[in-house]
């Protein structure tokens, strides 16, 4: 059976005068994209341009909405209530919704930013709360998630969930990523993060801190873009994969497959 | 034959901590609402809840763009690229229709606010800057206007019109409004604003800064909350349009009407 | 020996267009004014009246700096570096300076404001970053604190403190307030309050939870001024103070009788 | 007699995670730094380090007030009152005092940015409005200007003035600069700007759109850092400048050195 995943990354993250990442060299790379939705970073010129970007590439657009912390690049966690957090976030889904529409497409997915996407893996009030926002907008709407809180509320109201791998942080053996202020946290070595990747999707499975292989879902790969050695291990990972076996297809099609195979999801 | 109007007045223009006129008992007098979209005022949390009463009491939700200028409340002029008219158009139409979604309805028409509400009157690129946007995001958006830049683009693209009188405002003769610096732009007496405003519907004329009587369209009546003496203003405006024979009914049904008629729009 | 106490409350919490609370109305009943700056509440034209108001008063300006977070009012939790605090209160002290100078003045204290202010209470990062900022900027300014990390912080860099007491919360036996989520957080009884702030003034005591009384500091007593009952009440808070024979006076002189009496920070 | 000039930048630029232009190459060659203050660039963290960089330099720090405009980095008109001009500067002059004295040093100038910048030359409420602010905050305080209406109102408030040369953009005959929307308005080639700033400087001419050559003050030159051949064209610019025997000095010698010989401002 042929393995299927999707490739993202977060992309229009600059603001106003601002650039962050080289979209354009991503581009070429994905078939999803997480665009920012004007809380953490991103504009109306920023986000029209980076729809209009993905449309020409075949690139599916997701939203990717934060805390409301601009200055914070939403990296800064907030003690919002579930109702500010399920608001915030529906604002956000439909001004992109405005733009993909403009643009003659759909917003695909929704994956939460920063600090909201580490705090839904473990806090159920604000997991419920953005589960609550895709469901009440659209509910065919693909929630991308790490295995967690989120996962759960999103596959508890039905919606279609999309579990991503990311390949260059270390995981726990309860499937938590460890965090970013411990030591360890992120995996700098291009060959160990490329190797990483390959086996999570072909065989379901990551190398804990503990030492031991956890049995992982991976939809989605998580890329990024903003050095140039970010942009060649991105492509670097897409060739990997490839060589592998993997076939790089769009979300729909990885959770159609999925859905036929009764893989991974298991 | 039987006059229909619309009743129509600006809504959820609080912002966090703080409220600005009257929703609820407007709410009782109105067939639709401009919602302020967070770029003068409004939140995601005043937005879903203004949403909630409209459809609760049957109001229709319309978009209340704005220059960005939240500490100006959108009265300042700014000097934006029609790109940058267009796409934060875009935007707040957008997440005002996620809003909408969740509860169920549609958003029905697009009215600038303020400053903005003002230049798309005279100013040609950014009346073609919001029309773009409403045709992008959806064609069947009524757009509404005073006669003007934006009411002749809109018409260009297809989109549907309605023309708002406003009654407390002095008109000149060639049907622009004096503007708020000069001397007798806003009329205060009640009785004549009352007046003018039945005139305008039953009649569809004005009479101009000149003291001739200008053919006016009017399809909606823009009233006001802010002030205790603006809802009974409001409710009396109601009574006396209803006094005179008028059906205070939902734009939609006014734009059939005056298509099936030939009235007001011939 | 007299008593002396300080009467302060939060003013210039307005924004753009809209305003809370009745300024004119407190500023009858004050010594010192703890002045938005921006961040939760206040733009430029709301602390240039404010700050012109209180000198004609005689009202003492301090500054009233918060987290930043406009939507929110300052009430949320953000989880900040100590460096994030410092800065932003610098930032903050500094601008309202500016209006201080532009009026004759200067700012004499400051009072963290909102979930800020209740967190310095307990977090010695966030007191320490405070504390240090005051420090920095003008160590004459007088740190308005609770009992807590903050006046802790600032005594320990040599920093003039002095304690508010908040006669409408519910003190704790460790001297903390209990949390507005609790029940019977927050004192409605305006005879109660009345009572309490009088006891704390004249006794040096607080009636706590657990129905001891409990040894307070009270250099400064804080009044609100966002309903009609609470100018009523603080009024009251005054009048009764001052049939108590306590005097009214500025925070400078509370500090300097203090100092020379010993009393109440013995 | 020796000609002296002060080397000027704007600096702090950047917002939250985003950065732009090379500070630390710049602060090499400058002897002032115009620093964003919050409102179209700069946080408070980026103004903190900002300010201290200077200090370790030697920089002289000047206040680079702006339009509140974040997202349009202060380069779109707004149409503001002359008291909203006035208390946006004062608040913005005030928070870098705060971080200046912080750093035990003081701010030296103020320089209007962007769009701002450009209608204080033309228009004489914006002046006002601007030469206020610093008459009210500090009248020590030089302000920095293009030959216009910000100029003359500074003289008229017996403020100290010194004037900007902008070698790499057109002048035209009465001494303005020709809009950036304008052909030929910004000079590309290095060895004319090089050029034309030295001439500036030692002769008090530039040569206008119209070929003649314009009698101009100079006190300070401004350059940029935003590209690396921005560096490397500043650095061209000292070096040329040192060649030609004038001594690059703080604005403060500058215009001692004026006062003293009553060159240039003759």
């Amino acid at each position: 059976m042929t393995r299927m995943v999707d490739l993202v990354a977060d992309l229009g993250e600059g603001f106003g005068a601002y650039r962050m990442g080289d979209d354009e060299a991503l581009l070429d790379l994905l078939t999803s994209a997480n665009v920012a939705c004007g809380f953490h970073a991103g504009d109306p010129r920023i986000m029209d341009a980076t729809v209009a970007s993905c449309v020409r590439r075949g690139v599916a657009v997701g939203a990717h909405p934060s805390f409301p912390d601009l200055v914070g690049f939403g990296r800064r966690a907030m003690d919002l209530t579930p109702d500010e957090v399920r608001t915030d976030v529906l604002y956000q889904i439909g001004a992109l919704q405005a733009f993909a529409t403009a643009h003659g497409t759909r917003v695909r997915h929704v994956a939460p930013h920063g600090r909201l996407g580490n705090l839904v893996a473990t806090r159920s009030d604000y997991a419920a709360a953005v589960a609550d926002a895709v469901a009440a907008v659209d509910p065919s709407l693909i929630v991308l998630a790490q295995q967690g809180e989120l996962a759960v509320a999103a596959r508890t109201r039905g919606l279609p969930v999309a579990i991503v791998g990311i390949a260059d942080r270390a995981y726990r053996a309860d499937g938590t990523l460890v965090p970013r202020s411990a030591p360890g946290a992120v995996i700098h070595d291009p060959d160990e993060i490329a190797r990483r990747t390959v086996r999570m999707v072909t065989e379901g499975v990551v190398r804990t801190v503990d030492g031991t292989d956890l049995p992982v879902e991976c939809d989605t790969v998580l890329v990024h873009g903003d050095t140039a050695g970010a942009i060649s291990l991105a492509r670097r990972i897409r060739d990997e994969l490839t060589r592998a076996g993997v076939v790089i297809a769009a979300l729909t099609e990885v959770l159609a497959s999925r859905a036929g195979a009764g893989w991974c999801h298991g």
